[in-house]
């Protein structure tokens, strides 16, 4: 057994409440040391008379480590803990401090869970973990109002630069929801829609408006209305990090220097404000100018970004606010945050951006999720750039799940692309195929999905500003298949509760191979999928092994499946794929 | 080189800010695995032109693993890093999600920690890195105002049972404060002094009235005057996590049941409030139903408890919050405790009881440090109890050492004993000798040092309640030495910032002897102590390599100190020591 590898330390993704009555313990061990793990776990102020043993499952495996999880109900919400391992021949006992070679002969010096206190509970809202996101960047989606274009507009359809406008607008938006409808998708991610100089928006000139390119503040409202009506949530990008070079506050500070009432609404290093060297004198986003950041920690901007907040929530009804550049802004200022947000209405989502480990942002104080680049990471290497084999894949997915606690897991926000990256098309070298799994790997995986606008039409486009192309809503030019994929695959996950729970399992994912095996189980057991992936350029034969006497159908053609040999099988083609249903 | 060693996640303990400028990076490796590990390290947005590679230095090392440390100072506040390990041989490089053989060809994948931003850097009260406590149990240190005595009272310097009362009051304590000077304590950490019926007033009756036994609220206001003015600060226990059975609220829900007002004040699980087979109904510290839990989460409670944290700092000036029972507390309740005290005097020190592993206390949210029970439990093992020899005593302090930020282990709370354990002495089995190691090492570690009231004069005394007989007051029954002692060693800790400071490091400390060589250093470098404890029934040589051309002195005795072929040397008495001062 390799002491070195195990790794336990309370509360975060190892010791957590996962609801006001439940708490999960996971532990890390060498990967494939450990033929056993058991909890051992009681009441702190009566140990003789409450502890029990408990075993621990495996819940996943990355390339050096076994990660085992338990859920306990401490009726006193209380629990002192001790782990057990057994290799087969060694017996070996961890308590809080050091190793031991015998059971731990009393309560003391153990693991410590002080206590549930339901307040501390994370807990996000629970439509998210059933929501299937749209991404829509307003300027390029739909032009549904030309009266509002800005005056150098290019025709729908042109190439986009960083620079040039389409006409894009919320009434485009409302015109199209049916679009969304027969897509499936059941919430919206707007990128910023606020009053800005750029085609991006995210340098906010007016917190409190509508970009007069896109609509009114009237409009979004009948918007958000018009999604609600037909079961769609909408969730606003929050652009709290910087503003614009034309946010009054920064315009009054370019001008009066140190003398501006608003000097403390930003970092200023030295006035008066300006570029040297290419480095502003000014903190901003990377280096550029026009993005000062804005200093959180101030009171006065602190109320104005939390009536902002709550602006949006209350006079427009929007169900989330997606946090951009969240990992630079303070960790006090999002305490705050979510206490304001919450308590208007404790169903809005809150999402961070964050490209890096988040453990810090997802312990229930902060935000609901994260954006789940390490799930687009490992999935592009797989599905799209081939540089990943299956077990490789596997062991980076093993890691995420292993990394938050559950329901950070069932509410993560995944994507495989969006206006940062490649579309997902171009990066699959136009392989609908590979497109095919990639989509349908994260549409049957723990957490929300997101789809970024036209890759269900096939859309293709490289890194910004080609993934910001406008929509393609002729018909001809629209990929009907590929959209029809898209929409089954969302029914698909919409209908089955086991596709969308954390209950994830590979079955297979073999060094060197490209074939995926992976079990998906509802939270309550019922329900089971198995999925298989074939990931190369050659068919293959898989055989699952089943219990006799299940019932087994594709869940895509609804045709009945018959094990032989006590195992599923199936002739995988070329990048395809089959979906069971037990 | 073993990876699964390899340990680092951003935050917590292993990268955080130390101060607004400077960002402390830590990373963990196999014992013994690496002959140099180096940061490599740059602005996220400038890569290329920022990245620099920096030697880090071993920061202390447990029984399995060595930890390592380096300082950066970013310039623009962001931080992008990757690691570096050599054993001689491989050279290995360590970035967020995956080992590579070579340096990281750019920027991406590293390690991030996103912005320094100062709100969340975590910055204790200066003053507790310099200040040596003495903890007082008011009810038996001096009974100076007999009117005041319990009618129960029994005479001074009786047995003490659990329930039993001797008089003591604050007049007692100012009556002596020339004691504590003479000893040299400049704190004062008192057991609860708020109304409550039991002796040891755990069991607060009203949170806003010093117990009259003790005396009155302006009493207390006058005996803090009386330590200011003396150069003493005041620490308070605060109990937040429960109250006393005859707290008015309780007594209220006793009464009415679920139809009192205060029924939300606490946490019921079934009315009426009784005790079933020894169980409470409601919850409680442990199984006690005299001490119901109270509901932090309610925001009439919240309120009460914050004007009453509030209270004693503003009307009667106190300079710290002890907080029972801590961990059981919520996080969000100590958030806000936070920001109320700490609004009102960002130097009141914060001090959570937690008897276990506390980073999630101790992230510049909540507390300014805990009580540090881990360095009791390791330094009773070795000088107490001789169950750990001097290598596993320095694994133990090492993996202390590296467990929090260091801002955490400046203000850590140091005791070998309280109202809740058996008195040192006692521990010692009576030996002095072992009993002046003990503190000495506490006096002469990072952190704040607590001496329990009645140990500098050689009280002995098992578990509560052996451990709190009266205070000896009787010339003849004091141990003089004892207190020469103490006090010689208090003066050298105040005198010499290196013997306060984080600059720490074992010198010997090998399996199987009772031999410890440290040295303490200045936090500018420029002073260096040696110290040497044999702790062993044996005298023992020691020898220790020092600089030719630097000059040492016996710090306790003054004398100069000559090295011998570049070493300082000694023979050391059985239980015995040396302190070098260069």
């Amino acid at each position: 057994m390799l002491r070195e590898a195990i790794y336990h330390r309370p509360k975060q993704n190892w010791a957590y409440a996962y609801d006001n009555n439940t708490v999960h313990i996971r532990v890390r061990t060498r990967r494939n040391d450990m033929t056993e793990v058991n909890l051992i776990a009681g009441d702190k102020y009566a140990w003789e008379q409450t502890n029990r043993t408990v075993p621990m499952a495996l819940l996943s495996s990355d390339e050096l480590f076994d990660y085992w999880e338990v859920a306990v109900q401490p009726p006193y919400r209380r629990l002192q803990y001790a782990f057990h391992f057994y290799d087969g021949k060694e017996h070996l006992y961890r308590i809080e401090k050091s190793f031991l070679p015998t059971p731990p002969p009393n309560g003391l010096n153990l693991f410590d869970f002080p206590f549930v206190n339901p307040v501390d509970v994370f807990a996000p809202p629970a439509w998210v973990k059933d929501a299937v996101f749209y991404q829509i960047f307003p300027e390029r989606f739909a032009n549904g109002d030309p009266s509002l274009n800005p005056e150098q507009v290019e025709p729908w359809g042109g190439k986009p630069t960083p620079t040039n406008f389409f006409g894009g607008d919320l009434q485009g938006v409302i015109d199209h929801l049916d679009h969304l409808v027969r897509l499936g998708v059941n919430a919206i991610y707007f990128n910023p829609l606020f009053e800005a100089t750029t085609n991006h928006k995210y340098d906010t000139k007016n917190y409190l408006k509508v970009d007069p390119h896109f609509g009114t503040n009237e409009k979004l409202k009948e918007l958000v209305e018009a999604c609600h009506a037909r079961g769609i949530k909408v969730m606003l990008d929050a652009v709290f990090n910087h503003s614009g070079k034309e946010f009054p506050p920064f315009v009054d500070v370019l001008e009066k220097g140190a003398s501006s009432v608003y000097k403390d609404w930003f970092h200023v290093r030295e006035f008066p404000l300006r570029v040297v060297d290419r480095i502003p004198t000014y903190d901003t986003f990377g280096f550029e100018p026009i993005m000062p950041k804005l200093n959180t920690e101030n009171s006065e901007v602190k109320s104005y970004l939390l009536d902002v907040a709550r602006y949006w929530i209350e006079e427009v009804g929007i169900d989330g606010w997606r946090l951009d550049v969240a990992n630079e802004v303070d960790h006090a200022f999002w305490r705050e945050f979510r206490m304001a947000v919450k308590k208007l209405n404790p169903d809005v989502y809150i999402l961070g951006e964050i490209w890096h480990d988040s453990i810090m942002w997802l312990q229930g104080d902060q935000f609901d999720a994260v954006m789940n680049y390490p799930f687009t990471n490992a999935a592009l290497d797989f599905f799209a750039y081939g540089t990943s084999d299956a077990k490789q894949f596997a062991d980076a997915v093993g890691a995420q799940l292993a990394a938050y606690p559950q329901q950070a897991t069932e509410t993560t926000f995944n994507l495989l692309g969006s206006h940062d990256t490649p579309r997902l098309l171009t990066l699959c070298e136009g392989d609908t195929n590979r497109m095919k799994l990639a989509t349908l790997f994260k549409l049957t995986y723990p957490g929300t999905a997101c789809v970024y606008y036209g890759d269900e039409v096939g859309m293709t486009g490289g890194g910004d500003p080609g993934c910001r192309e406008c929509m393609v809503w002729e018909e001809d030019k629209q990929d009907k298949a590929l959209f029809a994929f898209f929409s089954e695959a969302i029914r698909l996950r919409k209908e089955h509760e086991a596709l969308r729970s954390a209950g994830f399992r590979f079955l297979q994912a073999e060094a060197g191979s490209g074939l995926l095996v992976y079990e998906r189980r509802a939270s309550d057991g019922d329900e089971r999928f198995v999925i298989v992936m074939n990931v190369s350029e050659k068919t293959a034969d898989v055989s699952v092994p089943v219990a006799a006497g299940e019932g087994w159908t594709n869940a895509f053609t609804g045709e009945q499946v018959v094990a032989a040999r006590g195992c599923l099988q199936a002739n995988v083609p070329v990048y395809g794929y089959v979906v069971w249903r037990q």
